[in-house]
This record gives structure tokens, C-alpha cells and sequence, in this order.
């Protein structure tokens, strides 16, 4: 077995990577949530003074990097590679966004994953010594997403009660080789998981599977159990989803009163209308950018699991009545104490 | 500066991972090309027996791999992860490809330079010791394509002279840490590179300043030039493009009489009618797996650089008039003899 391996599927760091930076800018609706106090930047405008909801987009990527590059005090030359990925059709958020950086760019997509995705190669290219500062980034806009997944807006079609809403954010991770901060030592990356929902307006239940794949697949590698972790944050399963993969776990025996999911915590379920919780590639890392790498920091979190999930389809596969097949990647992130 | 890398960009593996197999599908139009006898399956179907394009491009990945997995003699359960994108919204094919197949899944996209992004990040998961076997695959269809990125076929719009042809292929290669064939020794991925061309129809162009750029990085890394090379294969810059690249070079002082195209070799310029040549994913994927990994693990090619570009453009970005930013990431894959 490759020596930095640990069971089937998960990887153990041999110098576990340091998160050096973080950032992120939020839309009106995610300043108005539980968390709007902690973002780097919001705006009351969805365009955020561009001219269209895919140039806000490409803005909102730019930005999160820059605030992320500022609080590591590192500039964007400094970066070996830059890993981006969105949900825009043909990812035009991150290219766009990387346009004219001068850094190496490797475009990734696992849709709302793709912040778990870019974070565990980004671990693995410095562990191994490829780089020494690498940096990743997503992000997701409301507007867009509604256009090019759903309906157009001005429609004003009803969303289901298990619908989750997009998050418009974006959020930035800036890795390094060395130096103080919270740290990666363990990444499992996922298998495509597809039990079958064919409701695009149900995504939770689509991908809880695929978390629970994930997970119990880094529990069994590791020998590990939740109760293990100060908290286990999947993203974007909602309340639905996120029920559903509670429920899972404790058919295992597993205790679940340290599971969250980025979508219920990024919206205020009762005092906002987001019916299943939030969404989006933006959305983990909106949360793991304004409140997880924070309090693992500060300390307040010794040790946690971020697992983002995504929903792999399309608006075609939908309409040739594909399944949506889940895939979620597990991230170890560790204090800075520790 | 990370202990793997040479210079600002190129990475060099410490132990070079091998490709121990290589698999290909291709369509009518390639088969009827200068490579058709050398695919390991073509159709006259252009849906493969399938009963839309997109699901026809499914099977073209999974066929792909299953060649790839045959000649390197594994079972798919053997791979430690998979890499995988195509040009489809939301990369469908590769996700959907993947269903059922148990293995971990990494969802990469940079256009037509995936292969090259897929086989550079498998190479440094293997070279790490992050994983034993791995494999990358990506795809392309000319009616699926047509549809998604330009008109209707129904429709018969004409082509512009310029064009390029996207080809219905696919490729898949296998890697492993140790075995018998050729190496990936170094990797240099590519920046975000954006000249201000506009016309989406004329992608070569737009992705020669790509090429140049990363060709330019690697042969100042690694203090090389092309003539220290067999064979120096761009994908998918075609004719036009091509002779850009070539211009380019030149005006550095560098010869160019070894370097040819992925997009000029897969179609008879003569008697086929593509315009500039081919494209797409699977272009450079089916001429890698059908033509290069063969002479070089008999041993007619020692040492060439496989550089995929890909052109980062989408319908949306294209209708906001936006320029087409391109990409191209170098492997040099040495023969097995070196």
C-alpha cells in the first residue's frame, strides 16, 4: 500500500499542510444570517457593482482570495498553484477569476465539494513537496444558480419545502508548507454514491449518502468515531439531508450530537425563508472561511472533520430523468494547538 | 522552494510513476482518420447504442477505462482514485461514468487540457505515496458539444474556416508507482494565460498564447529546448493555432520542426473536412492512448512533452462578450527504455 495511506481510502499527511489564510465575501441574504457579523466583505447589491451576476461571481472569487492572501500576509505571487472550481457552466467563476494572477491554475469540480476537493489536493501537493503555498478557492452566487440550474428569476417559480437555497459567497484557503495555524492531516476522498433520488429539488437526500459513504469509510480507515471530533460539518446537506446521514450514523451505533451541516448553519431556519437550508459550492466555504478556521485558530476547536458534499448533476440529466449521483470528501482539520 | 520543484512552475517527480495502461473509444469520423486503425474501439453509431449523446458519452468513458484497465491488467477496484472531466455543463460524463465503479473520485476541468491536468495530478498522487494506482480519463462528442457550446446540428449552421472539429473520443490512461512502461517524469501546470481573443471560433488562437506561456516555463525550468525532445504535441491548437505556437518559438530562437498537434493529427487535413483540425478532451486524450503511449513504450519515441490546452470559455461567457482565457499544462512522459 503507497506509504502515506491509511485503509482503502484515506491519506494521512506526512507534515500535515497549515492553513496560513483564510477569506470570503457574502451576499445580503448570508449577512443577514447567523454568521453575517464574521464575513470578510458583504454587499447590499447581488451585483456587487459588476454588470452581470457571472462577472459578481468572478468578483466574489477575486476578493475572497484577497482577503485570504491579506490575513496570511502573503501575495498572489507567492502562490505555487491556485485550485478553483464553481458551479457555473464551464466553471467561468475561477478561470475568469484567475485571469492575469500569474499562478499556476488547476481547475477542479466536484460541485458543492469542490471546496473539500481543493483543499485535500492543495494538502497533498505540499506534503509531498511540490509546493509550498497553495491556495483554495470557490464560490457560488443565488442568481446565477437560479438562472442556469432552475428558472429565471423574474419567473418567480415556487420552491419546493425541500428546496435549499444558494448561497451567494465565496470563500479562499491559503496553504503553506510551514507556519502557525490550523492544520491538515488527514484527507478521504469519495466515491461517486448514487442511491437512486431523481428529485433535483431534494438534493439533501441525494447526497446524504455519499456523506455517510465518506464517513464512515474515514471512521473505518482511521478507527476513529464522532465522538472523537469537537464537530463533524458536512456541506450543503440542509436540515433534510442532514437529518437523513444523522439517521444513518446512529443505525451504526455512532453517536451524531456533534454533526452540523454548513446549510443549517449559514441561514437562520426560522427567521429565513430558505425552506431546506443553504446550498451551493459557496456555501462550506463561506462557513468554513467565517467560523471553522477561525475558532480552530483561536482554539475553541481541537479537532473537526469538513466534509463538503455535491450534487453531480446536470440540468440535462435531469431532463433525460438521470439520478443525481452525491460525492462528499472528508478533510481533518486540526487546531493550532495541537 | 518545495524539495520537488525546478524553478518557478515545473515539478519533477522524485520516483517517476509509470503508465501501465492505456485505452481509447472513438468515433466514425476518427476512425476513418490517419489513427483509425489504432483505436482500441470505434462505432458507426454516434450514440454508441445509447439513447441520447450525453449517455453515449458515459459509455465512452467507461469503455475508455475498461481498454486502459485491460492492458494494464487491473480490476477497477484496484485504482485508489480516479480523475475525471469532460466538456459537458457540470461535467456529467465523468461523474456519471464513475457511478458504480467504488472507487475515489476527483472531478477535474480545464477544457481540452484535462488529460494533461489529470495525468499531471495522478503522476504527483503517485509520486507522493498518496496512492499505488490511478487512473485519468476525460472525453469528447461532437454532437453533444455542437449542441451545448454553438447550435443545434439539426439547425446545419456553417462553420467558420477557423473552426475546429470536437472530436468524439475518449481516453483513458493507468498509472502506478512501479511497473513496467513509460514515466511521467516532470510537470509543469499551466497559468490562466488571456491575449484578448474573442472569436469562439477560433480557439487555436486563443490558446497558442497558453501554450507558449507554459512550453516557455517548462524549457526555462528545466533548462531544455524542444530539440532535446522527440516529439513536442500541443491539444488541440490545430493548424492555425499550431502555426501561432510555432511563430512564437521561433521568434525565441527555438526550433520547431519536432512539434506537431493533437488537433492536426487525429483528422486527414486533406480528405476530411474539419477546417483547423480537431478538439475537445477526448482529441488530445485519443491521440495520447492511440499514438504516443504506444511508440513510446516500444520504444520510438524516448522523451516527448504532452501539452494539452484548453480554452476556458462558456456559451454565457462568450454571449457577455468576454475574451477566452486559455490554459495548457505540460507532461513530459519519458519512454520505458530511459
Amino acid at each position: 500500500m503507497a506509504k502515506n495511506r491509511i485503509g482503502r481510502q484515506t491519506i494521512a499527511c506526512a507534515a500535515p499542510p497549515v492553513v496560513i489564510g483564510w477569506g470570503n465575501l457574502a451576499g445580503l441574504k448570508e449577512q443577514q444570517g447567523p454568521l453575517g457579523e464574521q464575513f470578510d466583505e458583504t454587499d447590499i447589491d447581488p451585483y456587487f457593482g459588476e454588470e452581470t451576476w457571472e462577472q459578481a461571481e468572478i468578483y466574489m472569487q477575486r476578493r475572497a482570495l484577497h482577503h485570504a492572501l491579506h490575513r496570511a500576509g502573503r501575495r498572489v505571487e507567492e502562490l505555487d498553484c491556485m485550485l478553483a472550481g464553481d458551479l457555473l457552466n464551464q466553471c467561468i467563476s475561477s478561470s475568469f477569476a484567475a485571469r492575469g494572477s500569474d499562478v499556476p491554475f488547476l481547475g477542479i469540480y466536484t460541485a458543492c465539494a469542490t471546496m473539500s476537493q481543493g483543499l485535500g489536493l492543495a494538502a497533498l501537493l505540499l506534503d509531498g513537496g511540490y509546493a509550498d503555498c497553495a491556495a483554495a478557492v470557490t464560490s457560488s452566487h443565488f442568481c446565477s444558480a437560479e438562472r442556469q440550474y432552475r428558472m429565471p428569476l423574474p419567473y418567480g417559480g415556487q420552491r419546493a419545502p425541500t428546496a435549499q437555497w444558494t448561497a451567494t459567497a465565496a470563500g479562499a484557503v491559503i496553504l503553506a508548507a510551514a507556519g502557525q495555524g490550523p492544520r491538515i492531516t488527514q484527507v478521504t476522498f469519495g466515491k461517486i454514491v448514487d442511491w437512486g433520488i431523481t428529485d433535483q429539488t431534494n438534493m439533501g437526500a441525494a447526497m446524504a449518502p455519499a456523506a455517510y459513504d465518506s464517513l464512515s469509510a474515514y471512521f473505518r480507515d482511521t478507527e476513529t468515531k464522532p465522538t472523537d471530533f469537537d464537530l463533524i460539518v458536512t456541506g450543503d446537506l440542509g436540515h433534510l439531508g442532514g437529518k437523513i446521514l444523522r439517521e444513518f450514523l446512529e443505525k451504526d451505533g455512532l453517536g451524531t450530537s456533534n454533526c452540523t451541516d454548513c446549510g443549517m448553519l449559514l441561514f437562520d431556519k426560522e427567521a429565513q425563508d430558505v425552506h431546506a437550508g443553504g446550498s451551493g459550492a459557496g456555501c462550506s466555504a463561506a462557513v468554513l472561511t467565517a467560523e471553522l478556521l477561525p475558532k480552530l485558530a483561536a482554539g475553541e476547536y481541537k479537532k473537526i472533520l469538513f466534509c463538503a458534499t455535491g450534487a453531480l448533476l446536470s440540468p440535462i440529466s435531469a431532463q433525460q430523468k438521470e439520478s443525481i449521483p452525491g460525492v462528499c470528501h472528508v478533510i481533518c482539520l486540526e487546531g493550532a494547538e495541537i
